[in-house]
């Protein structure tokens, strides 16, 4: 028995239709630069708030009518679960889908009973990947919610725990890795600090650095090829979380001699909690060579904690879009929607509105990045801008032509500098807003 | 004739002492953790603002009452407002001061000119320090008034406006080795965007990282052996400063290989701009061997522009010297108050109250950090709380000993990791108010 | 001889218009609910930021070049500003303007040669008026830039400089009158404190009061029946701005008897300083009956301070008229331009391209804004939300048939609350877009 | 069975005492201005955060070990957890204690079964308070937990909603009254929206306002003469509370009629996501009649929600105190902790470091306040600023003897405004830290 009897498969009826349960935008075939919108999206569906969500707050327990839940905290259950699972993704039409251990099975009292649950949901999952050729994007560990990590895992000051995370994440790469999964992703949990006064900094990214080492060598031992990523994010649950954004990872990474091996997977509502845009961090991920794949959402801007809101700004997708154009488009990576629904949208269908409207949302951006490159008017005013650094003088200094002294000497001779030009703003944000 | 002839030299006077232009807790040659405050704290003046600073703002024009001023933009003018700054800092009894070279001397027409201007002052600086044995703790260059510096200097997308920076900088810096300056600081003054859709961010990059090796190339030319310095600063007056933070300007300096070259100056303001607290900032640029300099002030954390208040919060005073002191002490770095006096506090006297209330309130922190240092109970703590890792598992781990396979056996038979205790930050937090 | 001999009057060229210089939207003639566009949005340009603005900021002076300008702070110069304004108001085709007098003309060295310059520009206004049929949106008075209102104007703690405003506001509203101006906004300038600690609120809110009363009283006396408006602001350039938000501001005018004299002048980025959307400070202002007019611009939303950009956001445009036109449309009012250009944006061309964008974005908001109420898809969703209100118990508590102790016994027989119904927040997310 | 048979009554120690587990500042019987220090104090303890928070926060369930605990939601549970309550607020000597309905005593499955459990719990409530002398600050009804306030109580679309939420508050205030309760607050839950979009602003204020106006009659008529409160918050749970901040609340009061009614509980942390400080809001509250009570915390200012830790800065209580002592002191109010351990301090010990600490804390705050009281320097400072209005020009104005006329005239005269003086912030700053 289908958990959403009503719902068929999510149809395209173009940009007219008025169908809150039909993609305007989303044309999974439909060549977008020579390639089909689903290989440029390569949505994701996320298993802990879509099918773990439950709407509670800090004032407030769940809200969210799930029928198929039997209220049990069953392996049974689960299984169940991942079955709704599947039937919603594949209405939907999403490729992908991503989980961590924790939101798939029960926890069990041991952490070999804890495996064997994991084993038994893991079971269903080939099935229904199977069933449907819906595909892993990438896998991940809870080490955030257990009580034994309220002082951080692989940061803890416990050492144990942290003996306990690695034997969580070893289980979660290798289960992973038996689903195909094309990528594994670090996101910080608790790894960071409440309490500056209490906390030994340095001593904890050590411990960081070795947990990763000691995850990368094990994904050579068992031939798992999938790419790793480390997940920004400045705040929340901690005070302040050691992956802060793209460049605190990024100097983390090079520090300690772990660039070559991870790459970002970037969430819009982190960049903004951290003070950046989205498009900002997709940037410098993207100059680093270090750009992953993305956690599609949105944040309140006038709110200070991470909202986790389905994306349906065009400007942000169309942003998110043209930067991943930019930087290639995705290879391993996709439109993770790391997004929940609200308290107040309890039943099933706001999952399919919430999804549709996403997915429409990046599918319009998308085509919209793409109209952009293609009549390279801003692309030409980018190119025109930097002309003084393709001949003459820039040239030569990006040429290593040039000191202090020689070019004081041609400043000392020339008085000014000349050649400034408008930057053009204004006349560049109502250029994007003609794409629209 | 003494432009502050009713002040003298301003007197320790004791904790107890309610005279407003006196110090309660900065004693120059007090002892703390042997050696004199002074030596600890090495105060420093900062130009732009104590001289040069008019009160104006977005909304209206400048407020302040300098009654030396000439109200011409001569040398002349410059030469005696130098003579007055000497005079006010030896009062203060501050043994450093920091400059940019567009604060001291009237920019010419042409750049012959303006280090002809700038050369004037300098000769005057040099008869002042020798007068007075006052030092330079650290020169710079501004590079962001001029409307030639718009779209940045290093990072202009015109090569003209690099090239003038760079005959800029060069003179800067001979004038520092001139004046036997500890330091020289790179702040990022227009280096970043207003405008990431006009902006190509990797191209900008290089071009700063090249800009910075020619200026540690011409450094070694010149013999000068002062600590550069990189301030970190995450927006104003661009929407994106490159330098946004510590753990930003560290990947940056990693990723172009000056590291080795270049420390932080962190600022209070800049941190809490950038989310973080100037500790969390200390610490980082500690824990990186990259501790420089700190420009002492405050910001208001109800407003989101930099206010440069003068820091008098004991709270903050104290993490800032406990962190210095955890690091051993500033060696050519120190104490530098960039900050302003209010809009509002028009009259020269407020000069004086004003770097009055800021140095005791260093003073205050500086003997608060040594006494919880002293009596060892909150080291002590972060001992214990680490205990974990010095002996045993933790030991085993940091040692190299383990994988998350043999991990996760110890934990499969462990069943659950055991030893969490209480982080403790009330008692903490309680703790460091009996030190006040 | 034109400022702008290159541009001629802006046309309108429909949608698919890539011409920068050309409105794809705002069509002045158009109907929208049976009223022309022009009637609808009554676009008013700022002379401040337009005519006055340099593009300095605080690190840096004006780049902005302007070749009308004679360089003189001359009554001639601002008589040749007064043309060139309304050359370009009138190329651009909007029919409202808005100043300050100090804006408009030079200040004397007394009140009375101040009253004397300005009545010299007002000539040219009204020649121009005349020639060109632009009217004046509102008038003000600039009670914040001179060092006089340092501690604000009306709350200054120095009653002169409450009675020197008080002049200074007279002749204001006078010229205001003579100009036909349908509108005089106080906007709070320096009312409200850099520092609680040396401020006695309640006193200087008194005089703040006292002030607005005068005010209404002398436009009874000499016949101006323009509508008065206050302007919500938070912060900048003090700590804490009295008229803080549209609540804060509502409260004052209800304790001092003012509400009936003065509505809302709303703006955009004031409201997020503020913590609030735009469209939250409407609904708040048109519930009161107090929604006046409108600022329109935009902040960052990740910066802290008064950015003023010009508005290019659809949805933002589409919020503002969606309330405007449901609080019934602008009747003195209007969409005031209070925006600027960036400082890099330093060419006169620049106003253009920004007013132009501002502009056709409002109109594309309006014709959103327009068919969203057309189709009732959203006006629906609301009115089928509330229905428990339209009859039975929810009417009869809303008619005052109920107390507590009735509906507790009502409950008590129920025993629990049934009827809640999803929020459906991300469709109507979605259902939005639908309009763009 | 103690709950804590180790802790002892809390003991004075004075300020030199290094006992973690005793007060330095808090001496209940000594007197300041006057009156003892707890009749200005008037400590009370949550019920919610102390004996009901568990640590959980999203991102994992609770940590805290409460021995004490069956585990089970049964009233016999309830029942112990208040006599351990009553324990724990007798040894730390705090003479009052707050809480919410469904804090202290299980939800039912019926409003009818609520009122039995509630009805079992106030019967030991009130043994404990004729046991201890402990006495009730304030009662109030939790209207946001329940799945059934997902949209609000009383601004509830679904009028079934509000008609329940009467009814609880109903009976909470019944309770409040047969417990002495010395006041009644209403913290606004989820009344506000999350999708502006959805809602209708003003319906759902004319709503709030009935329902407290039917709070206001049935307290007359059951004869409670406790004081009500209205709680300021502008955001979290919802996007944007009603209840926004003092402004907003006055606001709200005076358009509705009910600011004879209602005075302000006034929270720190709610305060400071508002963007004001706590001091701003207190003279906001003071200066209209209206300070009723505090809700004694602190956030963390580079943090966006509401942490609710426990106040330990002495600048925050000293400006805390200093405003309640301005504003003549707390009558029916105090100083209520509705402050939370972190999730990492999870052992029961913690729950008195933390109370410690802020009851220290505010008992140093409450001396160093008065001591500024004094002396009298910092109020003759502000005495001395407005004297421009205490005679002559000022005295006149205030007196109502002038208008725009006559003021213009008398400044067209004088030409210029004379006798403007340093705001001296930086020097007031000092002068605070003499009395630390």
């Amino acid at each position: 028995m289908p958990a959403f009897p009503e719902i068929g498969k999510i149809p395209y009826e173009g940009p007219q239709s008025k169908n809150p349960l039909a993609f305007r935008h989303y044309n999974a075939d439909e060549k977008v630069e020579g390639k089909a919108m689903r290989d440029h999206l390569r949505f994701s569906v996320v298993y802990w708030h879509t099918f773990r969500g439950t709407g509670s707050d800090p004032f407030g327990p769940g809200t969210a009518v799930r029928p198929w839940e039997s209220g049990s905290d069953s392996v049974e259950n689960a299984q169940n679960r991942a079955r709704v699972a599947f039937e919603f993704i594949e209405k939907l039409g999403a490729p992908f889908y991503a989980f961590h251990d924790r939101d798939v099975a029960p926890e069990g009292k041991t952490l070999a009973e804890s495996h064997k649950n994991l084993d038994a949901i893991v079971k269903v999952f080939k099935e229904e990947q199977q069933r449907t050729g819906i595909k892993l994007l990438w896998g991940t560990a809870n080490l955030f919610s257990n009580p034994r990590f309220m002082h951080g895992a692989a940061t803890s000051p416990n050492a144990e725990v942290f003996a306990y995370a690695a034997g969580q994440v070893k289980k979660a790469m290798e289960v992973t890795h038996e689903l195909g999964g094309v990528g594994y992703t670090f996101w910080g949990g608790r790894e960071g600090y409440q309490c500056i006064w209490n906390t030994d900094m340095k001593r904890e990214l050590d411990h960081l650095a070795k947990f990763l080492h000691m995850a990368v060598d094990y994904a050579k031992q068992i031939g798992f090829k999938g790419q790793f990523y480390i997940e920004p994010k400045p705040k929340e649950p901690t005070k302040h979380q050691y992956d802060s954004d793209a460049a605190a990872c990024l100097n983390f990474l090079r520090e300690y001699g772990l660039k070559d091996h991870l790459k970002l997977n970037l969430e819009t509502n982190h960049a903004t909690l951290a003070g950046h845009t989205m498009q900002h961090e997709l940037q410098v991920a993207g100059a680093a060579g270090a750009l992953g794949s993305i956690d599609a959402n949105t944040g309140d801007m006038l709110l200070g904690w991470d909202t986790d809101q389905f994306p349906t700004d065009i400007y942000l997708t169309t942003q998110c879009m043209y930067e991943v154009l930019k930087y290639g488009g995705f290879t391993t990576g996709g439109v993770n929607f790391d997004a929940k629904v609200r308290r107040e949208s309890f039943e099933p269908i706001d999952l399919f509105y919430a999804h549709i409207g996403g997915m429409d949302a990046f599918a319009q951006g998308l085509k919209i990045a793409a109209a952009m490159r293609a009549d390279g008017k801003l692309p030409g005013i980018i190119k025109d801008r930097y002309a003084s650094w393709d001949s003459g003088l820039g040239a030569e200094i990006e040429g290593g032509k040039h000191s202090l002294a020689s070019l004081e000497k041609l400043m000392l001779e020339k008085g000014e500098a000349a050649g400034n030009r408008s930057g053009r703003q204004e006349m560049i944000e109502n250029l994007i807003n003609t794409y629209l």
